[in-house]
């Protein structure tokens, strides 16, 4: 596949180093989003909790996995998005005193100092481990494992599902369209205005980048993620323009670091009377004049990126002709043009004819206006792109709002949070189907890698096998189909789940020795950027097949002959035998 | 249409009457989401307002309407929603000086004076118009109509769609689920989880609630709006279980309220005991004991509200029987036992098959377990309760998560907001879809209803024009297709868009005389019950065929003669006409 950077080569990273979680006093500590409390949860996470604290259980030693059951749009792969804001809602876990308030009148059957008890919970008895944010990750894998006090993960459950499903879905969609348009064309994200409410814009905005955009519309995706925001003007401002009269101001300061010949730095010139001989010389007679207006007005204010958009009249008999007279003005005054944008009709058709005019009008003037940028909105996917690329078409940039920002081809992700072990005892969650039965115990994950870098598949081991190790070969098998096992010799091993965060207060359920430390520690957070090119240089290495947007191959999740019979014992164990009559 | 109030007559309703909006202090004024800030826009906002500003044209009087072009989900109605938050967007309106800072290094070729420009920059320059949040509404009708500078009201045009659209979408999309399950089933949003972003979830909460649910899981949405958070316990808590010898409390204090006959309050009973022989007595030899245990448990943390979940191993094996057991348990310490939910399988059949258990278990023991709910979840949409209702079933709550908060079915409403009118002359945009062109002007809107308070039709006027009047035959033109037509007397009429918003500088712009205040005005936001409540109410008033889920009537929207001219008139004049070679 087509990549927007160069994949450097796979070698096995290292631990990550851990740094201090608890500076309750710096506010980027907090979840992005303000909702994002312990409140912010499933009432019956509540009932659980006053039920094992009742019982005499929330301190058992509890074990979850958070994973994903299918990937999304028909596809075989993910991306993992949200660990981040995971890791900072565990470290700003607190019930806020309003918030006990609240639920001492909520469950007023509840005994009182059962809120004593919820005043007093926090994460710091946590372990949690987890695949790195960004990783192409696969059904079944657990990318969260939560070990830890058992009231206190299952408080997590809703909170985390809901910081990973739409951020793994919004990346996951954008990493696809990236693949769509392949690497040479710019991807922007229009979607603000369509997206589900405030934050939904603002979590697609981001994870969209990550997942491979250049851009969004969303100034404060800018402002807050450092990611460049991008625009020109809406229909509304040319149909702002009545006509040329509108125009109060009509000259325009010659560009200082390019000056014209016969002119002087500071010298002005008429950017109307040059645009409207323009339109005379080309004969462009029907070309709107409030349009016009319009456009001398925006390059006015922005001569340096002058970016039109053509289409509020008619591209090709209005927009791109009002286009080139200004831009023909433009680059007498020393300025560049920037481009055109089309938002409606057929993009294909009018890229390609706009591209004519513009090379048409360079062979009259000798000028270059066909290395303008055609930028396309309007309704684009993933087909659209597809179709686009089978047509020709003269296309530079995409505009992507309401299909990439709601997911519109698969709103939801599946992430699901499941008890996987208490007390040292594995626990499995059964189903008539197969995908829907939980993998039990602590587990950890591996990635086996070819000499290439390529990845061949994924490993599920328990916890306390020996883990894979390089150039040794390894049975790997379906977890529930006997019949379905392959030998792997790994070039390279690529450990999946490490640990993200450490309380200052966690046991270790097998023995192994936790550094002690007067804190919480978590891992520390990669910049969005860093993100970015981690998930492209991933997507570069995976095998074409499993990453191709049309009937894909699945990568394979395996896990080991040990963890296999365990699952399988297990089933056998707890599936009661019906009785038929 | 079945609905969950009694309508209300219609009568026209007052005007409202503006409360004061300016109070800085007050947190509560603010938006919902702490994201909804000036910034949260589309760039080209910004870089039109400075290009306005540059031509000397910021103050410009100018007219946006607000409206949507098709309704959702092959429906032909839409409830609108989010107006509060709007309002809330308006009065909070000013940028901050950390967004000042980020936006003069975003924008450098921009002259400084631009800055200290938006600096200055609030909404009490505006009135805005808008139709009653609630309201059942149809396309093309303006829900909001804003007045006042060119720039301001280009600068809130992102912020109020991305406000309007998932709002208005989700409590649509709960209006219609209501529909298709009945007035006589509870109905309760589980999708915090899936939602996209933890505001993706509250806006669905709330939203949900308005368009007539009954409840939600989501505590913070209790908290924070005042809906009741419902839920019992997760297939965790069952898993978390393994065998009898887990509880380490068994004892229940018998109910003081209720006290069985030959005990006396603070007597308590072992309910491990009890059950256990009913399991016996019943031959549920193979129901799990682990899965016992955790009903056994909750049982005691909740004795007055006991509602389990049956599907973690088997229904109608093993978690119908252990319900039973327990629910016979609780009887014997003079508890009422609540019911199941179901999670997972043919809801229709384990729902019958589960309430026929009861009825043996009543027939046995004389006791009532059959009036206990059945609660199903697991995928529900629209059409699966359509499905439900042509097969017999025995649920009364259906839980709906996934598809009701991400709005599966149509993730995205389109919602626009175009100028219309600038120093008064009107502003269209064209475009080869009739459905896409703008209706030009100031207008407003009224809702023709008929003698039994069924709505009619909504008729557009042009502002200034003579405004319908009861028992008096108006004619109703179709905007575009001439030949569309109908008289209509109206038993009453209801004006649509009411001054919701009122800046203290605002102007007249056609004479009317604004009441002189020293503090901008706003309408007053009525309670999320009372908006429920309205909505009920109008649906209960449509006609049947509109509202029907399947191939419903359009709902008429029209015009008057006067507008249907001006607007072809219009089209005619600023069309170019093509040149064919």
């Amino acid at each position: 596949m087509n990549s927007p950077t160069i994949p450097s080569p796979v070698v096995p990273r290292a631990p990550p180093v851990l740094v201090p979680a608890d500076t309750p006093d710096s506010p980027t500590y907090l979840p992005s989003c303000s909702w994002v409390t312990p409140v912010l949860t499933d009432m019956y996470q509540l009932t659980m909790t006053y039920a094992y604290w009742k019982g005499g259980r929330q301190n058992d030693n509890a074990v979850f996995d958070l994973y994903f059951r299918k990937n999304p749009f028909g596809g075989e792969f993910t991306i993992f998005a949200g660990l981040e804001e995971c890791i900072r809602f565990v470290q700003s876990f607190r019930f806020s005193e309003k918030e006990l308030k609240y639920l001492r009148e909520l469950m007023p059957a509840c005994e009182p100092e059962f809120f004593d008890y919820l005043a007093s919970l926090d994460c710091s008895g946590l372990s949690i481990y987890a695949i790195a944010e960004g990783t192409v990750v696969f059904p079944r894998v657990p990318l969260l494992r939560i070990e830890g006090p058992l009231a206190i993960g299952q408080l997590l459950e809703t909170t985390l599902l809901n910081l990973t499903n739409f951020s793994s879905l919004i990346c996951t969609n954008a990493a696809r369209l990236r693949i769509a348009a392949g690497a040479d064309k710019k991807l922007l994200e229009f979607g603000l205005r369509r997206a589900q409410g405030p934050d939904g814009a603002m979590t697609a905005s981001r994870f969209a980048y990550m997942g491979g955009f250049d851009g969004t519309s969303n100034v404060a995706a800018g402002m807050y993620f450092g990611i460049s925001p991008k625009g020109t003007h809406a229909h509304s401002y040319v149909s702002a323009h009545v006509k040329l009269d509108d125009l109060k101001s009509r000259m325009l300061k010659v560009n200082p670091k390019n000056v014209p010949e016969g002119f002087k730095v500071g010298d002005e010139r008429n950017i109307v009377t040059l645009a409207v001989q323009y339109k005379a010389e080309l004969g462009y007679s029907i070309a709107s004049l409030g349009e016009l207006a319009a456009f001398c007005s925006y390059a006015m204010a922005f001569p340096d990126s002058f970016l039109a958009l053509v289409d509020t009249y008619d591209t090709l008999q209005s927009g791109v002709p009002n286009f080139i007279c200004v831009a023909l003005a433009l680059l007498q005054c020393g300025y560049a043009p920037n481009g055109i944008r089309l938002d409606s009709g057929d993009l294909a058709y009018l890229s390609k004819e706009s591209r004519r005019m513009l090379i048409e009008a360079d062979k009259k003037y000798n000028t270059n206006l066909q290395a303008c940028v055609i930028v396309a909105s309007n309704d684009i996917n993933e087909a659209v792109l597809l179709a686009l690329n089978d047509q020709s078409h003269s296309i530079d940039t995409f505009g992507i709002g309401t299909n990439l920002v709601t997911c519109q081809a698969q709103p939801a992700l599946g992430m699901v949070y499941k008890l996987v072990e208490i007390n040292n005892e594995p626990r499995i969650k059964l189903s008539q189907e197969a995908a829907k039965i939980t993998i039990p115990g602590r587990k950890d994950a591996y990635r086996l890698v070819g000499s290439e870098g390529v990845p061949i598949l994924d490993l599920i081991i328990r916890k306390g096998e020996s883990p894979p190790v390089i150039k040794r070969r390894v049975l790997c098998r379906h977890p529930f189909e006997e019949k379905k096992r392959a030998f792997v010799t790994p070039t390279f091993v690529i450990p999946l789940l490490r640990v993200v965060w450490r309380g200052k207060n966690a046991k270790s359920f097998d023995g192994e020795v936790f550094e002690q430390s007067a804190t919480n520690m978590r891992a520390p957070f990669p910049s969005l950027s860093q993100l970015r090119d981690f998930v492209g240089s991933q997507l570069a290495l995976m095998r074409e097949d499993h990453v191709r947007l049309m009937n894909p191959t699945p990568y394979k999740v395996s896990v080991t002959t040990d963890l296999f019979h365990y699952i399988n014992d297990m089933m056998m164990k707890e599936l009661p035998i019906a009785e038929l009559e």
